[in-house]
């Protein structure tokens, strides 16, 4: 099986994918994302995902010369979510940016792919790279909601956003991944009056 | 090698330990430690640990039958630290809690056992259980805390426990484990009185 692609693959010139290479591609991508939601990072091998697909592991070695690669596929494209699209309105973007986030945590490649990331960070560098390129697209929206928010004066100059940031994601994710409990949609707008209230910032956006 | 330990271990009645079988256990807890320490659970297999430590691998199976028991003793050992003792000021309270979960996300073998953990919930039966032990042994101290604080008054009665847990430990975690930072001693007096601000109890213990 999937020698076909293979020969496919092996005539496909740079500037011009072959579309039958791009499906194979594709369908190994949504099979190594079905197998780390199911059980793990450990479970994406080129053994199990050629079983699964049906695709050559030949093929499957030449998009992805080892399993960390494969991994580190599986879990971008999951993570490559759109972000939110400001708004001005302090208490509406926090709260966007905390949904954001929900859905990724409820997402079962999303959960299963940040649990990897957490685990292997340190130990393998592409999945350190990986993780640190999610903390940078997740975490950075937060950041300018609040900085944006401090030179508006409607939150204090004096607080810190990388400490508003952890109170905003922090018990979201912990929540999530580490009591493994569900977030509720509530969760965020209740997280969102508390952070504001915490912070002097008790009147709704109006 | 180990063949010596392995004889003594056989001829042991339950009731009377064999020294010897003992101290082997305590290398090859430190050895499985070490390498879950530097390389992360992967690591941890009757193969390592017989390599590093020079006890053999019959040895090591029996005390252990596969990885995973290996893996969830080196974790649970580190795990069972010494839970701060309670001195009734909320704020002391709160801080010594926090502390407690700094340290042990700041020691190797703690963080990478906490990685771990994370990663392998609800795909190993026996680490999903040491997970929800830890949980419980780390966020029950917060809970009793602001338990006893709400029924003296000095958190508003209507706090969801869950919440409140969630915006103490949350942050701490998030920042450690999700954005790999170190979190310094400071943050911990921080947290504490931007919750207690945040949920009304502004005055310092006294």
């Amino acid at each position: 099986m999937g020698s076909q692609t293979g020969t496919a693959d092996r005539g496909e010139s740079p500037g011009r994918p072959d579309p039958r290479a791009a499906r194979s591609k594709a369908v190994a991508i949504a099979t190594a994302q079905q197998l780390l939601a199911e059980q793990g990072w450990t479970a994406v091998t080129h053994v199990a995902v050629a079983a699964r697909s049906g695709i050559g592991r030949t093929t499957l070695y030449r998009h992805w010369p080892d399993a960390t690669a494969l991994i580190r596929d599986a879990i971008a494209q999951c993570l490559a979510v759109v972000r939110p699209r400001r708004t001005g309105q302090l208490r509406t973007d926090l709260g966007q940016e905390l949904e954001a986030l929900r859905r990724l945590l409820h997402d079962p490649v999303g959960e299963r792919g940040t649990r990897a990331l957490i685990e292997r960070t340190g130990v393998e560098p592409e999945l350190t790279r990986l993780r640190e390129a999610l903390c940078a697209a997740s975490l950075d929206g937060f950041r300018v909601v609040v900085e944006e928010a401090k030179s508006r004066g409607e939150l204090p100059s004096g607080l810190s956003t990388e400490l508003a940031v952890d109170q905003l994601a922090g018990p979201l994710a912990f929540r999530r991944l580490f009591t493994d409990q569900p977030v509720p949609p509530d969760y965020v707008p209740t997280l969102v009056d508390t952070f504001l209230r915490c912070h002097g910032a008790a009147a709704p956006d109006s």
